[in-house]
């Protein structure tokens, strides 16, 4: 139970109506007495005001009349703290499981949890309160920070580096070996992939999502840096700080983003290409050339985004052209008649 | 082996020729003696000619001369039925391995097998029959119905649901935290994933494909939906009955799809995108605005399907259409200068 | 420690300057005394003139003064052999765990190794020096040749064959149900899928890839062809021989690739599609019909390579043409009214 006035506080925001006490936080199709909710869009207006909720998160474009209402001004920013009030992240008590297999030449610091049928090699060095849950294949000399937690079936490959407070969802491959062959004319030859990976601090990295190990030296996806599921980095590229990259995404080898860039789902990125600072890729984008810093694209190939739109709705009426350029043609032909 | 005439009335179809055994089901290139194999098309009419196949499964269209064969309307619902008289199941004998972890908070119905390096977290309940393979981990509180098939490597989170019948093939991941963050004007901030998924029943979910768990709510799979390999589906969407979704597509958070829809391969839906039913969406479409009940669409952005051949077609002639234009304007110089 | 003749002579290329002795391989960015760098694009060359490194690989295009260096013809081969010279094959002393699952109707070779939390089926053969790493499920009847490397997390379902030499990335799927339902008019039926994949030799399959069995008889992957990562091969697929198949890129149901393919990155192909052998495919591309031997093709849906770029230059100056058009139009009114 928390006072609506302590949640007003945390959520950044100003409080309208009267202080109250809330139990729990759902969404607003769901609350009930004793709930808070979020109305964030007009959209949903219809189910706020049937809402039996005991109070609402809103902003200066959404309040409601005639209910306790906490007005914002970043709702993700509200959203993400003032569930953070209430869920409470899952706290394994720290335990070093009897069935995970862990090396001898393992550095464990303390409060660490590793979970039944873990496997840790040799070499191997975890910092203090990481999780480990069951099925996690951490391969030798790998780094792990503090804080860390490293979801079932992830596999985590030699030498890869992990920052602190650093996430890691299930299934997600790091240092898998890059896709590097050499033709000789027969067949190809396997290109040795003897690099590493390397994460930054308090990085996301989504299920099954793979990131390949560099050829010589590193593949590295820097502090802050959020990457959603099933996305596919290549080896040797290099993600910048506090950038976030949607799901089924892929960034050929070699290639570099910069900080603050903020990818759409299912987008391509060619090898050897570098994307600035700040730049807003919409999603499905193909990009292939260097990207300069602040730019908004998309499209494919990726295009300046005004641009594109304009280029889409010209797309769409070409048949009117096709059309036009005809009787463009008929006019002529009966100016070139008239003359005759 | 199995009489003809009874594959016939399984297979909802005539008999043409005399009845006979059949041992095995075999494909048109691959069939010999004692076998049934399939002519759907006559692409391999050429195959079915030198065939040794004692019977054959054909249409009203692919009829050939002089063999025992069973026509048939629906060749799809004929090959299940058939092959399915032939290939029955796969059955694990009922067991429960010591080799398996399984919480004594777990509840247990009869005749289930959970095999192997499986396992199994407090407050699941698993249905009967249900058969769990190696390496499949399962959270706190999820919840399995009966004759659920869960294929090795498979992870599902907390609190999941899953109905009866339903199976969920390998490296599938389901319920992973929904891709939520919050700028807080230098770096992003987790939004806690506090909600669930629900799978219904008689779904099937392909290999390494992705469900994340909702916000607040419920990201949902209702009853007969089938998802192919390498899907992912974000938080808070809702995919309805019957509903089929080809490979490597994505449907982005709190996105909806309806019932009986079609959606081809390597398909994106964009977020907050409301899917009618029946709607029909070629492979590769990125959808970005809603689209009503039984449309066929196709492209990027989607259109209407024979909109969307008919543009295809016009941007093959835009080369043709340039000439055509700068044609015009010479003709026009020439009528400008004959005016001097 | 390796003499510079020596790797001059594996790299196949001439030795400029005087021999030396190497100790390692690095990175132009990195490298330092005792190191050999590669120098293939002039992009670098500013790192290259402020390296220390002891001597480069360069081509004839990127000589540089004054440094001991191997001119090559081939510098992927080059690099391949050279990182070979230096960065042995890990190899895992033969060892069959304890901790493994083996079925007693498993046939397993001399020198072989199964690592901790490995699962194999009965019926399953594994032929001499094969890795079996942790984590992996092997089915029923699987075959698996020699000197093949499985790493950890990889699903090998029943009567799958992987030939000698092969390697299977982390979290790969090989063998799950392919995408084969029957409508019955109310509910999707599934199609019983009870063909089985079979792998060539020196093929490499790429993290959390999926090959489906086939309905019928096989999918295939033959020998010397490389997948990269998060790739689908739906069933009854056939990928011919020494082709390349970049990352997320998906081939649908029953199409056929042929020998010596280069496919880029996201391409998508559609089901009962023939591509020919030597065919390179741009990154992105739609497939939707079939392509001879010896194609260059780009695009959705794919065109010739040349036809793609020069239709892609056209739609760029599609708001052009429309303006043209538009002032075709202003000057027929004109001399439309110039004649009354």
């Amino acid at each position: 139970m928390i006072k609506l006035s302590l949640i007003a506080k945390e959520a950044g925001g100003y409080l309208i109506g009267e202080d109250c006490n809330i139990l729990r936080v759902a969404s607003v199709s769901e609350a009930g007495e004793g709930d808070i909710t979020f109305l964030f869009s007009k959209k949903y207006l219809e189910y706020a005001l049937k809402s039996k909720a005991s109070a609402f998160i809103v902003t200066e474009e959404t309040k409601i009349e005639g209910k306790p209402q906490i007005v914002v001004k970043n709702p993700a920013l509200a959203q993400a703290r003032v569930l953070r009030m209430f869920h409470q992240e899952k706290k394994e008590k720290p335990c070093i499981s009897e069935k995970a297999v862990i090396s001898k030449e393992a550095v464990i610091a303390e409060n660490v949890t590793i979970m039944d049928f873990a496997y840790i090699s040799s070499g191997v060095t975890i910092g203090a309160n990481t999780v480990i849950y069951p099925f996690v294949y951490v391969g030798e000399d790998v780094k792990i920070g503090k804080n860390v937690k490293i979801f079932p079936h992830s596999v985590i490959l030699d030498s890869t580096e992990i920052g602190d407070d650093t996430i890691i969802q299930p299934g997600a491959v790091l240092g898998a070996d890059g896709f590097g062959y050499a033709f000789n004319g027969i067949s190809y030859e396997k290109i040795p992939q003897v690099g590493k990976v390397i994460i930054g601090k308090s990085v996301e990295i989504g299920a099954n999502t793979t990131i390949d190990r560099a050829t010589l030296d590193t593949t590295e996806i820097k502090d802050g840096t959020k990457i959603d599921n099933l996305v596919m980095i290549a080896h040797n590229v290099k993600i910048g700080e506090n950038t976030v990259i949607a799901g089924q995404s892929g960034v050929a080898g070699s290639s570099s983003v910069g900080n603050y860039v903020v990818m759409g789902g299912q987008v391509g990125v060619a090898d050897h290409i570098k994307i600035g600072n700040r730049v807003m890729i919409g999603g499905r984008s193909g990009i292939m050339s260097n990207i300069d810093d602040d730019k908004k694209i998309a499209g494919i190939p990726a295009r300046d985004y005004k641009e594109w739109l304009r280029i889409t709705a010209y797309i769409d009426r070409l048949p009117e052209m096709k059309k036009t350029i005809d009787q463009i043609l008929k006019r002529l032909e009966k100016i070139a008649g008239e003359k005759k």
